[in-house]
């Protein structure tokens, strides 16, 4: 963490009920996160073209359940009931999943890159703000799984094939950042410890729609770069 | 292998070029079958009334990728296609699935125990005809995935909460013996390299139709007791 003050460790951070509260929040979004991303995945495994991308899907899937493993293995360490934790986020994800379905394989493929990428911002953005041991268990399980360059050849390369199919991918990675962008709307406006965290830390307890909304920018921002890199407007 | 005869190694085994191809087959099926395997449990595990439910499916479906993936590795080692070697049993898996799928969670869960025990005796036939290093990497990847007890525990719960269930799960577990059984006999028919190491090893170049039928005699009886485990009649 360049240039940041370690808040310390996470025995002394979760003295404070608000911080514990808001890291088993934050660590329940990113577990069922996990597992929505292994069954997505195993999912999009099926619209694979061939038994090679079948097999680079399915072993996403498996990485992604691997992280789950260590997030819940982290929750049942600190005295908390996984499935509990998880439980107030199954309802936005799967609402997301629902309204994305791709239809083919390469709209599957946006959303595993897109997707990836848009929780990897997020959760960059949060490192900041924990605990060392919470901060170095989140940037773990963010680690590239190899999504992301997978994504990018495949996608390119259908891109060059035929042109047209660009536009189609351009629209559907709109579509993809305004649900994503709805549903976290909605749990922020839902988590009120989670939110603090995000805008401030543990020391911050006012709940500042602004800053909330200049993170959102920020991940907005990053994301219509990476269109971009596709050769697609976002 | 108590008792048995130890053919070699792997190296002077596969000089004979109709060992190698019965070996290139069994791992091909035997991959294909996992990377499968790993497909329905995920998909079975959309059908989980919960969540530690759901993430013991993901849990056994990521295990059989890691099974897929050391075959997988061992086929290109020994300078194989693995994509190639796969795809003779794609369809006849795929017809399998097709011909069962599950229609709620109970039949999902007789399915993956069902399956994988018949599988399971399968390769524990052929383990016996095979050279030291395929025998080692075969029981290896058939090792327990731990699918079964968790299996048995639900199913008899299941069962004991309503006793009807079990009429119409014992109806199921005969549907799937049969058509499991009809793909291996369309794959016997196929593979006639296979099918004679099936029966009698490298050595065996006769094909002998009585010697599958009563391999395949002992897999059903295996079936029958197990299903009787269950408490339910095959």
């Amino acid at each position: 963490m360049a240039g940041g003050t370690s808040l310390g460790a996470w025995t002394s951070c979760a003295a404070d009920p608000g911080y514990r509260a808001a890291v088993l929040d934050l660590l329940g979004a990113l577990a069922y996160g996990e597992l929505s991303a292994f069954e997505r995945l195993a999912e999009d495994a099926k619209l694979a073209p061939g038994l090679p991308d079948k097999a680079a899907l399915a072993r996403m899937a498996s990485a992604e359940f691997q992280h789950y493993q260590l997030l819940h293995d982290r929750l049942a360490e600190v005295g908390a009931d996984p499935t509990e934790v998880m439980t107030p986020f199954v309802e936005p994800l799967e609402s997301f999943h629902r309204m994305t379905a791709p239809s083919d394989w390469l709209e599957g493929l946006v959303k595993a890159y897109v997707g990836d990428a848009i929780a990897t911002d997020f959760y960059r953005e949060v490192a900041v703000r924990l605990d060392d041991d919470t901060r170095e268990l989140v940037l773990r399980v963010m680690s590239d799984t190899g999504h992301a360059q997978f994504a990018v050849d495949r996608l390119r390369q259908a891109i060059k094939e035929d042109p047209r199919v660009g536009g189609r991918l351009a629209l559907w990675g709109r579509r993809l950042m305004g649900e994503a962008l709805s549903q976290a709307q909605r749990v922020v406006a839902e988590r009120d410890a989670l939110s603090n965290l995000l805008v401030g830390g543990a020391q911050v307890q006012g709940f500042d729609l602004v800053e909330v909304g200049k993170m959102f920018n920020r991940i907005t921002e990053a994301h219509t770069k990476r269109m971009a890199v596709l050769g697609l407007a976002s």
